[in-house]
């Protein structure tokens, strides 16, 4: 397996590729690069020369990096015209955006892994691309090292996706997981988890949920061939999930997953009774699912994407979601794609949107709902509560009584109801003589 | 969701689309792109017309195809030279090879579902498409709807994947799965999975291992970047998988499954010292993996395979690996990247085989070995049979003894060895006086 410049064609100029971004990923991206070359030459058809890393700060310790490369100067970098691939690894919304945008004014592809830029503003990246000529690559902006864009931009692009349900964050799973096995609180494990590495000094976007919701749009518009933006995505997060939520999950056979939902919704009947057009929901939240469901067995900071299609059935696909060389596999892999794509001068696919199916809103979005009271132990307070569910259309399927000294825990689980339904109904509770308090409200999903 | 000629380029010409074989395969993909026409014109960029559809047979009923449409002449189809697209579903040899191998010469890129086919002379199907400047895509030929051919040869094609098993063959996975879960025996179980539609009258490509061994050799030149044919692959099937071997695997926490494994193998240390380069093994055989592994959960007819690489760690990909619709999905999948490519003058990757890498004699693979002896119970025996293992260098790892009337049962688990060195050291204990008989053999894998 050794290659030799004799197995590639006479005089073939290398391909030039810049990197912005020099942290954990963008370490082993340049190191993977460096190491590998000539199995990166081999598979590319040219050589693979890289022309500069752009860093925050010169003078940090970079062990196995060429000190040559690197510049603080991103904006010239980016500009250079004779640079084919820039892959960008910063993050968040600026600088990153103008730097792509400007990347691709001057000619170059783009590989990112940002997930919230492509979340808030990927219609802007892509019609960049299509004016350029360019190609735009993202696979490591969602689920780390697991193949999911590329299935769902092309594998998947003869069939109906009907839904994508993703547990598409480590460091929650790894949280939710942990107080699953060992009954511990959520305060606790957030702390531990930081300790060992898997949640941030600032955990917020992790654990309330933004970092799901951006993946959740990207998903979104990918399977259903709409634009979907983070904004549109609704969103609740961890920190308000308690031990006793999980152990009344694992009473009903269920364990407690952040799921990133996208899914078409049922059509609504129109007025003169034909079916309307189906709308998109997309929210992310923590949900209860059974034991059973493929999604349950996701343990750790491991990630994994369920996919259901009108052909295809039920697919899922499962790795591990983030870190340096899981998130750097997926970035080389669109880098190799990319450079073949210059090579044979072609390019790869462009946004696609046609659907243009609404965002619906999350009042109408349909499930089930398990439900937890301190309520009265008084002579009829189940009739009471189950009057006021009945009131607002909601169908209870169970209830669990557990009595307490004069007060009583019970436990609803309910039938498929709206979100809006349900809310009215809480809120209802809430005013009742007889409710002390509505400890907790989770959404049951995955049946 | 209405797309409309307006949203099309003006006067966007058709792609014009033929598919060869219209068995449920065939009758699914010609369905799904008559009834969702629309969809696909506005994924592609262009509309898709379906100019012909090879059969075998004009007379028999076939719901919902238009019969203006089939003809029994698909050498005069793929001669056309208005043929943008051949989508290929006769399955075999010949006539499929002469067939594609036309259909490129006459300027048509080809989709394909046969694995029997790409594992037997892929290189010349690469090659032919490589001169005409046409596509070749084929990622039904491997595991049904679960997108694992473009993972490999795209999304994976910078990293280094060091290890691909799968289940492959869902007729052996559902008669194992219902063999360990029913402990019945092998026999009857295939009877009613014939019964049930999970396997065909004649059985002999899936139980033999003739189907996952096609399959392995298309993942492992993938995955390897080398040419690995169906005739490299080392092969047994399941016949001899007795209820007796189930009920041992499950004492010791493991099922059996048919696996299709392609691995790297540990590079030899050369003459000087240095190290050889890495081969390659792939071998399809029934192995006792432990309850504990991801692809330990695959029930019924799914398919899984789980993959290793270097910075990628492990990914799983889960899904139908059979049927008309998960088939066809994966099939329209590839017609509408194709059909892109076509809109955008691009081309797909072609055959990646720089690394040539050897493929080992299964003499040289090194796995661990489940063993059944029925010996004679006197003492002494198990000295006896300890000697001959450590004669032929294999380590004993656990040793099980169980009497009956004057007879023993031996269940011995090896450490890693060589093939070599174990069958050497079966045809020394079938020597011995005191070896009634060596009931099983099989191999342990995925610890």
């Amino acid at each position: 397996m050794n290659v030799t410049d004799a197995d590639l064609p006479a005089g073939a100029a290398p391909l030039r590729v810049a990197v912005l971004g020099c942290g954990v990923v963008g370490t082993e991206v340049v190191t993977l690069l460096t190491d590998q070359a000539d199995d990166f030459a081999a598979r590319v058809g040219r050589p693979i020369e890289l022309v500069g890393v752009a860093v925050r700060r010169l003078n940090k310790v970079r062990p196995g990096i060429d000190t040559g490369l690197l510049t603080v100067d991103a904006d010239a970098l980016v500009r250079r015209d004779d640079v084919d691939v820039v892959v960008e690894l910063i993050g968040g919304i600026e600088p990153a955006r103008t730097l792509i945008l400007t990347a691709m004014e001057h000619g170059a592809s783009v590989v990112t892994a940002n997930k919230a830029l492509l979340a808030e503003d990927g219609t802007t990246l892509y019609a960049a691309a299509e004016k350029a000529g360019v190609d735009l690559y993202f696979e490591a902006a969602v689920a780390g090292a697991i193949p999911i864009v590329r299935p769902l931009r092309e594998s998947l692009v003869g069939d109906e996706i009907t839904s994508v349900i993703g547990i598409v964050n480590g460091t929650t799973n790894y949280i939710l997981d942990k107080m699953d096995s060992e009954g511990s609180g959520f305060d606790e494990t957030l702390e531990e988890a930081q300790q060992l590495g898997y949640a941030e000094a600032d955990p917020t976007a992790d654990i309330e949920g933004f970092d799901a919701a951006a993946k959740a749009a990207i998903l979104s518009s990918l399977a259903f061939h709409s634009r979907v933006s983070g904004a549109d995505v609704y969103r609740e997060g961890i920190t308000d999930v308690t031990s006793g939520d999980i152990a009344s999950a694992a009473e009903m056979g269920c364990v407690v997953k952040l799921l990133a939902i996208c899914a078409l919704t049922e059509p609504a009947e129109l007025a003169d009774g034909s079916p309307g057009e189906r709308a998109v929901s997309v929210r992310v939240h923590p949900a209860m699912i059974p034991r059973s469901h493929p999604l349950a067995t996701v343990r750790g900071p491991y990630n994994a994407v369920f996919v259901e299609s009108r052909a295809a059935g039920r697919l899922m696909f499962t790795g591990p979601g983030a870190g340096g060389p899981p998130t750097a596999s997926a970035v080389l892999g669109d880098l190799v794609t990319v450079c073949r794509n210059r090579v044979r001068g072609a390019a790869g696919p462009g946004e696609s949107s046609y659907a243009q199916r609404k965002v619906s809103p999350i009042g109408e979005v349909v499930t089930r709902y398990h439900l937890s009271l301190d309520v009265a132990d008084v002579a009829g307070v189940l009739a009471t509560i189950a009057g006021v569910f009945s009131d607002y259309g909601v169908s209870i399927q169970t209830v669990r009584q557990q009595g307490r000294d004069g007060d009583a825990r019970l436990v609803i689980v309910t039938h498929r109801a709206t979100d809006a339904a349900l809310s009215a109904t809480v809120e209802a509770l809430h005013r009742l003589d007889v409710v002390n308090e509505v400890t907790s409200v989770m959404r049951v999903e995955g049946e």
